[in-house]
């Protein structure tokens, strides 16, 4: 079997390290693994397979000889980096928002849409966490019932901010003060607010990302994005209208047989997806499904996944297995 | 000014401590305060206004020469103990589920249906917490611009469960075991779910209360409700469509304006209201209103109360001071 030569920028962070954990897991055929990072993180060692390798700061000549590079430095850093690892030859695998919402990048979640990918080389976007587990479930309604609109409020961990987030969640339920706007222990905050719209970036990039992967310019979509004192994992809370008429139980169906799906649903037995339970886990869970009486092919869904793995590190590797 | 004799039955619960501290800091002109519980709590000391009041085991005579109890105990001891307090002549004012929806008891919230208790005697209903709160914010938009229609999630405390719910946080946040489904600390949870349609029973209270004390029957309402590890303060998540057209400042003015409101929206210096916002304070707080483009006459609002005073202690006192 054909081995790869990959590297990681970023591989000292949150998703940089879940990447080279995913990488292992999978047993992705690596040939040489190249950890990059920045000035400030370099030397440090990280294990992937038993071996420590060294992590080197990232040079115009980093990229040389590399097959695919998973980024995850930041969006400023991967708008510098990218084109010049491109220019080396590699497929670039970024999981900042720089390139998403170019219309020449493929933004990808390899069960909806690897079709894209269809002779392409060059830089792939890895979708925003949240977009990531809501269109593996909406694309399943959207190919058997047809999706008419969806209306979201996210329960999102506080590990989206990286490790940064977990700290300050922790540090505060330690009793440490800090000068923080918002604090989180025992408490919820919205994501940075920067328009005059009063949509926060995190609820316009949901609102984008998934009218592009789901290849519906004008779907309506309604996002409201929170974040929790919780560790790892995100929920959402769904109200949708299909297309067409269909029944609890056709969803149910549906999910059970759907790629990277778990579905989860007992209502009586108070079985459904939590952050706890897909903490760890790379399938989008799905559950709480009930009609909504209250409009025509109205529905509720509930979805869970863990957002550092699904959410980010797990659908990169994914995207890099389509080059397989 | 007249001086009424008021009993609190539940003296020693969440709920019933904090409508002690209500009656005090509100100045209520009390008389004479009688507290009782349940025979195991029957003994304990209360402090009210620097006097250390004594718990009272509840008996068929507790209720004679009071002219308004305030009920806490739960749902099976209202459903025995209200018909009891009403044949010794006092008003009850019930904060349990067990008489919300019967169609001869009014279910009150004081800014928005006081009408209905116009020449009433006997048992009032306050309602569940998560609906106090938003019917607040609703009524203002049905008064001035007409509602269409509401889905709405919410952002929990766990002190909806009562002091053993702010137990569980905090006994699982210091590494205790137990045995509980599902985990609260550093995750989410349903409340019970004993429908086959799925829905929880705080669902189904959202949907019937806030058409009831809205007064439209057939009002579509979309609800999820979702417990977080968060202590006190309830947040909501709504998408909304008014009837008649307007702006978003529109609907600022009008809650700028509005009794029992806290209208705090100002995107750009991320200033929105929060459970540590709304913590210890009686009014509903609102922001984040945004235009929906998805929908004609569509809008997001973001409301957060005290759910153990607005929701619960403070509403009951404001009803009682209806009668004063």
């Amino acid at each position: 079997m054909k081995k790869y030569n990959i590297a990681i920028l970023g591989a000292t962070g949150l998703v940089g390290r879940t990447m080279l954990k995913v990488l292992e897991e999978r047993d992705f055929p690596v040939k040489e693994l190249r950890l990059l990072a920045s000035e400030r993180s370099a030397g440090r060692k990280l294990k992937f397979k038993n071996e420590e390798l060294e992590v080197h700061a990232v040079k115009e000549n980093s990229f040389e000889g590399i097959d695919i590079t998973l980024f995850s430095p930041g969006k400023t850093a991967s708008k510098f980096w990218a084109p010049v690892a491109i220019k080396s030859g590699c497929i670039v695998i970024d999981n900042s928002s720089a390139w998403r919402m170019n219309p020449e990048i493929p933004l990808i979640v390899p069960e909806v849409n690897p079709h894209v990918l269809k002779n392409y080389r060059g830089i792939i976007a890895n979708p925003n966490c949240s977009t990531i587990q809501m269109v593996v479930i909406l694309n399943e309604i959207k190919k058997h019932f047809g999706l008419r609109r969806v209306v979201v409020s996210t329960y999102q961990s506080i590990s989206g901010a990286g490790q940064k987030g977990i700290d300050k969640l922790l540090s505060e339920l330690e009793g440490n003060p800090n000068n923080d706007k918002h604090k989180i222990a025992f408490n919820l905050m919205f994501h940075d607010i920067s328009t005059f719209s009063g949509h926060s970036e995190e609820e316009i990039k949901m609102i984008n990302e998934t009218r592009k992967i789901l290849e519906m310019p004008d779907l309506p979509i309604s996002v409201t994005c929170v974040r929790l004192p919780i560790l790892g994992g995100h929920g959402e809370s769904l109200n949708i209208q299909t297309e067409k008429s269909c029944s609890v139980e056709d969803l149910r169906n549906v999910f059970s047989n759907a790629k990277g799906v778990v579905l989860l649903d007992s209502p009586l037995e108070q079985e459904y997806p939590t952050p706890a339970i897909c903490n760890g886990k790379d399938e989008c869970f799905v559950g709480r499904i009930r009609k909504d009486d209250a409009f025509e092919n109205g529905f509720y869904l509930w979805i869970c996944a863990d957002n550092v793995r699904k959410g980010a590190a797990t659908n990169a590797v994914q995207i890099a297995e389509l080059f397989i």
